[in-house]
């Protein structure tokens, strides 16, 4: 294995949980988002994984406050992939999940998260049904979206292949593997080695951590020639010893900086579509 | 998995390969040596692995200059762990092999390395017979030193339990985990989770890389919560890009500065022995 030069950096500013009582600089609003996406942009961050919040930090699946994050994101980084998830953490029904595919902007969303099974979070079960998630798969392709596969599980990514061979996905395939939530694959090398062979091939991967397995996990993945995921989203702290507030820019700057020791660039908005195998866009 | 605060750096400054010619920064005599040994301890290093070399660069196997050696060290750096290796690359026969063992000096090897099998190297076979890592093993015992114990591939990790269910290892257990040689494990998530599933309880582990893999085992190493072992022995150049020459303290600095983002701190040499399991030992 020889590491390759370029790494993504998928950015996941704000997510459905942190508020800002325990996670002060956490972005909630459409300015506060763009503004933050901005900054991380330019520490490295070539994509970013969007969710929406009303003003009262509430989630929200409204298409319309979608629309309005899109926008205000690409107005200050015209360049960024854009990624809206469909979580279905808050609410089930597939409308509203898949609320976020039809953000009606100069800028629609590239990708779309895609969670490839149910498991249970700390505070409870998520629900993704074979149902939804074949749902969520017509209306992504329909819509020329590219999902942003979420794997927490070896299973799931079994799921990915099962869904692979009945054609209900096609490539590109991106996978983000998320490790260290409570009920679900901890960071450890046997639960890494199991999940990457399991991947269909070709794909792109990166390694996400839940709280303090974020960094961990992002490591891990610059080891294995791998991206990464990092963010408020998943993890609050930089230092889990002090647990100071932090920023969504210091913990981009740090797995840049540690990259950057390994030989490694963040790629541009540019190259990360040309490393997942998006079409490549200009936006003006 | 949360990762523990401390990690040894093992040092590998000379080897039995690397000469001037093409890695003019190799030191080689007991002066070089000790002199690049005190830099990289200010940088970190808490063990060193020694490899004895004559004034015109050849190996040599004899106890005087291992004494020479280890003299020099420790009169610079009289903290550091000293290992020395007992490696058959360039002669067979036991008692050359446990020369650098009988090292007759205030300052004793408290480690020598042990490697658990026969291989290929790119340059030809390296032989390790039941016999002689038996009767190297013995001799350590006699004199009070700890095995490093090189594994290159999964194969070795189980001889160690064998030879631990026959008496013949006694804890501490430390491994260093060698990935990347042409003819052994290379460096993967798969190979890294057999090699740690594979370990007997507890062990100290490092990930050392031969080559152009020397980073990306250090770096899985330290996102998996283990130690490393880095230097010029295994890898000559700091960018494989590039290929210019490099220092032993250039490598080390640069997987502290990686593993200090990650909130990892170099063990001293005393952090270091409590690590390991070693008797604490304090020379004047």
């Amino acid at each position: 294995m020889s590491l390759p030069d370029k790494f993504i950096v998928n950015l996941c500013p704000t997510g459905m949980v942190p508020r800002r009582a325990k996670v002060p600089n956490v972005p909630i609003t459409p300015a506060e988002i763009a503004k933050d996406v901005r900054r991380c942009y330019e520490a490295g961050a070539g994509m970013v994984h969007l969710h929406a919040r009303d003003d009262d930090e509430e989630p929200t699946w409204r298409a319309e406050r979608f629309t309005e994050i899109v926008d205000q994101v690409v107005s200050l980084t015209p360049d960024i992939v854009v990624v809206v998830t469909t979580s279905g953490r808050n609410w089930s029904e597939l409308e509203k999940r898949a609320a976020s595919l039809t953000v009606d902007s100069a800028a629609r969303p590239e990708m779309a998260s895609l969670t490839l099974g149910s498991m249970n979070f700390a505070s409870g079960p998520s629900v993704n049904s074979p149902e939804t998630i074949a749902g969520l798969a017509a209306a992504m392709q329909e819509r020329g979206i590219v999902p942003e596969l979420e794997i927490f599980d070896v299973g799931m990514a079994n799921y990915a292949n099962y869904l692979i061979s009945r054609g209900v996905l096609k490539p590109p395939y991106y996978f983000n593997i998320l490790f260290g939530s409570i009920g679900t694959a901890e960071v450890s090398a046997a639960n890494a080695a199991a999940m990457l062979a399991s991947l269909p091939q070709p794909s792109t991967w990166a390694f996400a951590g839940i709280g303090r397995f974020q960094l961990a996990a992002n490591t891990l993945a610059l080891s294995l020639g791998g991206h990464v995921r990092v963010g408020l989203e998943d993890n609050p702290y930089f230092d889990w010893s002090s647990k100071n507030a932090t920023t969504n820019a210091r913990l981009v700057e740090r797995i840049v900086r540690i990259a950057r020791e390994m030989g490694r660039e963040p790629a541009t908005p540019q190259e990360t579509r040309e490393i997942i195998g998006l079409r490549q866009m200009v936006r003006s």
